[in-house]
């Protein structure tokens, strides 16, 4: 049986690859597609998930959500790709129209009929963390929530903190501390899974919308890596982690963990402190990932694209500008 | 022409006088009364909100909603009164039935349909920061915030902050970060205002529901009033004071200033750091209460009782008990 | 008997007036005047109290100590007077020699000689945290610290920290933390206490150096004070309080409080959490002035000033600049 | 020539075994052993501290020091050997007179003369803290501090900080702040020092008063040692790496880096954030260890006890209690 599963994002390059896994893999039962603000403007993060979704040749609901992180201003990135992927505006590509159900009010409905719903989150958690206090009755329905996100060694965007959780670290408190089943895919863990010409190749060599566009978001990934002393060779494949481990947790070795994420600090704000050894005497509130099958998780998603590289993209698309009040 | 208004707020005994105030004030004209979780329980404070309205003799929608802070644990209160008021529950008292929309959305659409809408907030400012979150179209909306909270001295809670503002910090750093017009009403400037003997004579002198509850809760306040140092002598009217000014600004002399919520602080976690000298160089984001006519303020809210003297209490109540996902 | 003090400072105008109180007041037996860096770097601080111990008349030690804050950087005020008092380089007054000694050695030698001793502090606490760390062993020595320093209400550099405070954090923690008996006079009460027409005339109609360098002295503060919303219409005399409270405890009323010194907010640090209530269920570590005589306190200011009157400048000055390691 | 050193330390059992390399290793001059406040308290690793001193046969001044952190409380380790090594009392042990200097004087006086001056810090750097403020004229002077402590990745005492750091964050702030320049060695690259067989044997194999005790340490740093998730399997060597690194820096390869100490975070307390890539735009502040030669380490650690293997114990000890003001 398929595991029916929304996929939360903010694409963005990397996140749009996750939304071909959960399109193209054979056990997962995608049932919608939430986004929110990343460095993209919200309404951008949800006509590129539309246009992801329409390349998957998929007609689920895309829904447009939080416009700004919880309480923090929005972080916006600095490396940009402006001629490759989904950073630039593509009036070019053909996408589905979006849904008029706000993010977090979609998750809640979707989760109050589907129990044992799993979430994979690659963005900023705020609609999650909106859904949560909006209707909190929905956390006892949600089987798990798969994150890409933290670190326990060393932050992507500040020394301390990784870039999805430091982008709303409030609304990750909220969710780790819903008492709700969550596997953490902590940078640490998924830098093993890097983009290498190989994964391209194996890509470009398919057909089909999807196809064209992945070897894009692949290419723009490998482009804006910047390799530093700790930092992979290849650009991290991330995101899309969040999927394959959602629909494969034997791809990924786990430990329990207490995760905080900090909020106050002067040089640590958005830091998730991974406990991994009791040390704060908190018990465990998550699964953390501290190792992943590289070359299965590389194949894996090769063999979830092989599966969309017949379809043609959708074109039923209406405008996916939209308003929410 | 009546200032459409809704409350927003915890009752509890001092909120429920101001639900009484926003019935019987003439200058206004109330559309909801929206409930959050304060000392009590979110159902709880539901409840009393439709025993409040009902009392009055009204019948607009009476709303639940946050169950919960924001971010932070729920903070309940050490001191309550199990003999009088509503700090206790009153299955003796009729209530109206409780609308089925959660507080954020009800706020949300009559904000959508009331432009200059007045908000008056007499407890944690959840349910604002959920509305404003889930719905941010609405901030243009909205004319005026008028919320009793915060100190620019001794707080009532902590050393360092008032219980209303404590109670959800982060949602209060949004309200007050949110561009809209906040008028603040301290605790400072509110202490002036107190609940003495005339008060309560006046109130008891008085026929109906809504002034029989009245005078129970009047007497709570005093009755749990615990008069340390720099505390005044008399129990303070506190959240009635915020429909008061929201109903006549000329009771009280403001002035523009920077209000900032501490949410990070080891002893000023929930501090109101109000900023009335450009200190911090940035602009006021709010018009804070500095001076209350307290003679006014007293026999403007007996006017207001006298207006609902005459009403019976309304016996239409469907069960309020309501879940929400 | 009189008391023995030590006059902790970093003048600076007011400081300076402080020095004068110190050496006049009849109750009290100057020992000695360290001084640590403010707003002025320490040499010049130490410079300006060899200057003033001079007008006044005395030969007791003047040390230079801490150069800078124990750990955050220096913080240095917008507001100098570039023609009055002790803001400039003042080569036409004479002044005594300093003594090698740094402050805090100096006073960690002063207290163990001195049972009971009084360190009356009008600046950083820096010195005093540094003695209290290197030396141990004289806390039991200490009689009492008095402080003019911190707010329960608004205060004075940022919204929510006074100056004195604020200029180093965790060295007033380290003080308040001590066990040792603490008078703190918050700039709350200290605000009744203004430099007024009456007090620069009585200083005016004194002859002699301390005199004339003290008019000048009161009129530099006149000068160089803002009138805010919530600040007094006199320029406060501050930290000369500290001494005449040293000198005479009954012209304060006070109350017990825990005093918490803020080092981490993102918006309060630096603020005196002054808890007269018991709020946080800590014991009070401070006697907080709540109020003080103004009257009495600006004519034993005068007398004080008086007993000054006949004295000449001492110009056994040697070079006051000191090298320390 | 040799490197004159001073070794700040707080034996306990890693320290003592620092001292011995500091006195075996032929590229060092130890100048004298200078002790603070860690897990045990500061009258215990000063006589800890003459014990190793008298069984390497040396007579260097040792000093007491630091009785307490800067600003925080003391932290006590709850792992304890109550058989072996130094955490227990050892009067059967003999040990040098203590020097009645205090530890931060003596660095400062130590540093005065000697130019080019290495600290190895292997404890909290309060001493170091304390005579960079009360001596600021010292910095200049000191060539390089080597100091054990902090992590990139997992602290070891909670999720976030290392012990060392964590003991005094305030003072760890002030050195890291100095502008002198400092070596780091984190716990991440520390750990694959580990005291296994061979090295404990080797030791074993020789004979003497510091070799003996050397055993008894080695042996109790493996009793005590607890091996969780990423803990190594061996109990790292650890503090004496800093002294094996001062008298050798061809054993680690370091990278540049801005290193911050976390002061204010709710679950970051005494987190060190290395900053390798410049994320925070500070220049580096620091030289960080990434990895370290196990092997020649190991070797080069039981070289230096072997030099120390001829000597016997001095046994002029007189009573190593002192008092400090």
């Amino acid at each position: 049986m398929k595991q029916s599963i929304i996929h939360d994002c903010d694409p963005g390059n990397d996140d749009a690859l996750g939304i071909f896994v959960a399109a193209g893999h054979p056990a997962l039962d995608l049932l919608a597609v939430t986004t929110g603000a990343g460095h993209l403007e919200s309404n951008r993060t949800a006509r590129n998930a539309a246009i992801a979704v329409a390349a998957a040749g998929l007609s689920v609901p895309v829904a447009a959500g939080a416009t700004r992180p919880l309480v923090r201003e929005r972080l916006v990135a600095g490396i940009l790709d402006f001629e490759l992927g989904l950073d630039r505006e593509r009036p070019d590509l053909s996408s589905v129209a979006l849904d008029p159900r706000h993010s977090a009010d979609l998750i809640a409905e979707i989760a109050l009929a589907h129990p044992g719903l799993v979430i994979a989150c690659s963005g900023p958690m705020t609609n999650l963390a909106l859904a949560l206090r909006r209707h909190p009755g929905i956390g006892v329905n949600i089987g798990r929530i798969v994150a890409l996100g933290g670190a326990w060694g060393l932050g992507n965007k500040t020394a301390a903190a990784e870039w999805n959780i430091l982008s709303d670290p409030e609304a990750a408190s909220i969710v780790y501390g819903a008492g709700i089943p969550v596997v953490t895919v902590p940078i640490d863990a998924a830098a093993c899974v890097g983009v290498d010409d190989d994964l391209v190749s194996a890509v470009g060599a398919l057909e089909g919308a999807a196809c064209e566009l992945a070897v894009e978001l692949l290419s723009s990934l490998r482009r804006t890596h910047r390799q530093g002393p700790f930092t992979p060779a290849d650009a991290p494949l991330n995101d899309a982690l969040a999927l394959l481990i959602a629909a494969d947790p034997s791809l990924a070795r786990t430990l329990p963990a207490r995760v905080d994420v900090e909020t106050a600090g002067k040089f640590t704000y958005g830091r998730t402190v991974i406990d991994f050894a009791g040390k704060a005497g908190l018990p465990p509130n998550c699964e953390v990932v501290v190792e992943i099958d590289t070359t299965r998780s590389r194949s894996i998603f090769v063999a979830a694209m092989t599966a969309l590289s017949g379809r043609r993209s959708l074109t039923n698309a209406l405008d996916p500008r939209r308003e929410t009040i």
